[in-house]
C-alpha cells in the first residue's frame, strides 16, 4: 500500500516521501502499528520523521465500502481521484516525481474512467503529446513499442514508424538518466522466431522492422535489429546492447519479470514531471484475510521511487 | 561441428559418440588439430578412443562445393541425408539416439525438402502419429504449443485441443525422465498481457486457455492458468512449476534463452527413438574466416547429448 516504500530508509534519505490517497484505507489496513498516519490536506503540514507517514487525505465519500481484493467501482473512482492530485501536484511542481502503485484496469472500467491505465491517463491529465514506457529492471531497459492490446493485434499496431519514434524518444533520455558516455545500443527484436528466418516464419521484420533500424541508424542512433527476441535478451542481459525495443508487452515482460520478479519498475518517458510505478499488478490475491498485504514485497515500489529520484537528479 | 560434444568426457563417460555425415566437410574443417576423423561406413569399424572421432561417412558428391556460413542446395541436401541415415540408425536400434545439430531451414527449402525443420521430417520418417517439442534448459523446460509460424498466426491456432494434446503428451514422459514422485506441475500460459486481463486485454484465456486447462485437470493432471506468461515463468524458475506450456516460440524461447543463452537443448517426445538437438541456430556467423567455428560454444550440445543419455536410461 506504499507505506513500506515511504517508511525505506534508502527512499527516506533521498526525499521526503508522501502518500496521495483516502487516509481512512491507510488507517484502517495498516500493517506496521509502530507508524503513524498523519493525515494533511496541505503540503505545509508535512512532518519529517521516520516513524510518520505523511497522507495527503484525498476523501472518496463512499470510502468505507471499500473490499480489499475485488474490482470494484468505489476502487476505481479513489484510485482515479488520487492520481488526479498526485499529478495536479506534479504539474505545479509542488512535488519532485510521482509513484504510482498499480491500479485495477477492471475498477476503472467500473468507475467509467475512459483509460486503459495509468500511462495514457497521466498523458492526457498533463497534455503531454507523445508518451512512452520503459520498462526497468537491475540492468535492464525495455521500451514496449506496444502495450496493452490483445496480442492477435500486434502485427497491425506495428510500423516503421511507431518503432523509430518510441526508441528515439528514449534514447536522449537514456543516455542522460544513465549518465552514458556514448551513443546507447539498442537491440530492436524481431517479431516472429527466429526474426522471421528471412522470411520464411513471418515477414514483418523485412517489411516493417529493417527499416525501423535502417532509419534509426541513418539518423545516427546505435540499433541492432531485427535480432530474434531470444537473442536480443540474451545479448541485454550480457551487457552487448544498453536497452532493448520490444515489439509487444510479454516480449519485454516475460525476460524482465523472469530475471527480477519482484524488481520491475515502469518510467513513462515524456510527462512534464517524473513518474514511475511498480511493473506488477494489485496483487488482489494478496488483499483479502486478517492481515491484507501483509505478504506483499514492497521493492518494486521501492525502486520505482529509488528510479524516480535518479530522473529527478539526471533526468 | 559436433566433434568438441563427441570428445567431452562427461559424454564419453555415458556413450560412445558417433558423427553422421560427410567426414570430408569435417576432416576439412576441423578445429582440434590433436584428434583424428575416423571415417567408416559399418558401426563394426568403431574405434573406442579419446582422441578419435569416429564418422559414419554418408557421402554427398558435390560437397566439395560448399561454402561454410552460407545457406544453400548442397547444404541442406547432405544435412538430410545424414539425418536420413541416422534416422534409420535410430530406428534399427543400432544407436541408442540421435542429437542433430543447428540445421538452416533455407538450406532446406533450397534443397527441396518439404519440412519447416527436423522436428516435422524425423516424425515423417519415423511415422511417428504425433510429436511434442520440449525444449530444457537448466532446472527449466517448457512445451511449445505452436512452433515455427509467424506470430500472427498464432490465435487462430490455438485450439483447447492442441493445448491439452500438447500437455497430456509430455506430462507422464515428463514424470519418468525427471523421475518425479507426484504429478508434474503445470503453469499453461496466457496469450495476452496480463493473460487477457479478464477479457479486456483479449479473450483467448476466456475461449481457448481456461477450457483447457479445466480439461487437464478434469483428466487428472495438476495444471494452473492461464497465468499471465511473465508471472508463469518467474515462477517456474523459483520452482513453483515442473513445466509450462508455451503458446508459441518466443513465449518460451525468450526466457530460456535469456537465462541460460548456451544451455537450451531441444528434445523431441514422441518418436519411437531418442532425439535432442541444441536449442540454437547454425551460427553462420561463427562459420566464415580461417578459423571457421573456433568461437562457437559448444555447451548446448554437449547438454543435448547429456539429455540424450538420460532419456535413454529413465525414458
Amino acid at each position: 500500500m506504499g507505506t513500506a516504500a515511504a517508511r525505506d530508509a534508502r527512499v527516506r534519505r533521498l526525499c521526503r516521501p508522501l502518500l496521495v490517497g483516502d487516509a481512512w484505507v491507510l488507517h484502517r489496513f495498516l500493517i506496521h502499528r509502530s507508524l503513524r498516519i498523519h493525515p494533511i490536506t496541505d503540503l505545509a503540514e508535512y512532518l519529517n520523521h521516520p516513524d510518520i507517514i505523511n497522507v495527503l487525505h484525498v476523501p472518496h465519500p463512499g470510502i468505507r465500502t471499500l473490499r480489499l481484493g475485488f474490482p470494484q467501482k468505489v476502487g476505481g473512482e479513489a484510485a482515479c481521484l488520487a492520481v488526479r492530485t498526485a499529478a495536479g501536484l506534479a504539474l505545479q511542481k509542488r512535488v519532485a516525481g510521482v509513484v504510482t502503485g498499480p491500479i485495477s484496469k477492471e475498477s476503472l472500467k467500473m468507475a467509467g474512467v475512459p483509460f486503459p491505465g495509468h500511462t495514457e491517463m497521466l498523458a492526457r491529465l498533463s497534455r503531454a503529446s507523445h508518451v512512452e514506457m520503459l520498462m526497468a529492471a537491475g540492468p535492464l531497459r525495455s521500451v514496449l513499442v506496444t502495450r496493452h492490446i490483445p496480442l492477435k493485434k500486434v502485427p497491425g499496431r506495428l510500423t516503421k514508424n511507431n518503432i523509430v519514434s518510441a526508441v528515439r524518444w528514449i534514447d536522449p533520455w537514456l543516455k542522460k538518466v544513465l549518465g552514458l558516455k556514448g551513443k546507447p545500443r539498442w537491440a530492436v527484436c524481431g517479431l516472429n522466431p527466429h526474426a522471421g528466418d528471412r522470411g520464411l516464419l513471418g515477414r514483418e521484420e523485412i517489411g516493417v522492422v529493417a527499416p525501423a533500424v535502417k532509419a534509426l541508424r541513418t539518423q545516427g542512433l546505435s540499433a541492432d535489429g531485427p535480432l530474434p527476441a531470444d537473442v536480443a535478451w540474451a545479448k541485454h542481459v550480457q551487457g552487448e546492447y544498453d536497452a532493448v525495443a520490444s515489439l509487444y508487452h510479454d516480449q519485454g515482460m516475460i525476460p524482465l519479470k523472469t530475471l527480477y520478479p519482484r524488481g520491475v519498475v515502469n518510467i513513462t518517458v515524456g510527462l512534464p514531471w517524473v513518474r514511475t510505478s511498480p511493473g506488477h499488478g494489485t496483487a488482489f490475491d494478496l488483499a483479502s484475510g486478517r492481515k491484507p498485504y501483509s505478504g506483499a514485497d514492497p521493492s518494486a515500489t521501492i525502486d520505482a521511487a529509488l528510479w524516480a529520484m535518479k530522473i529527478t537528479r539526471h533526468g
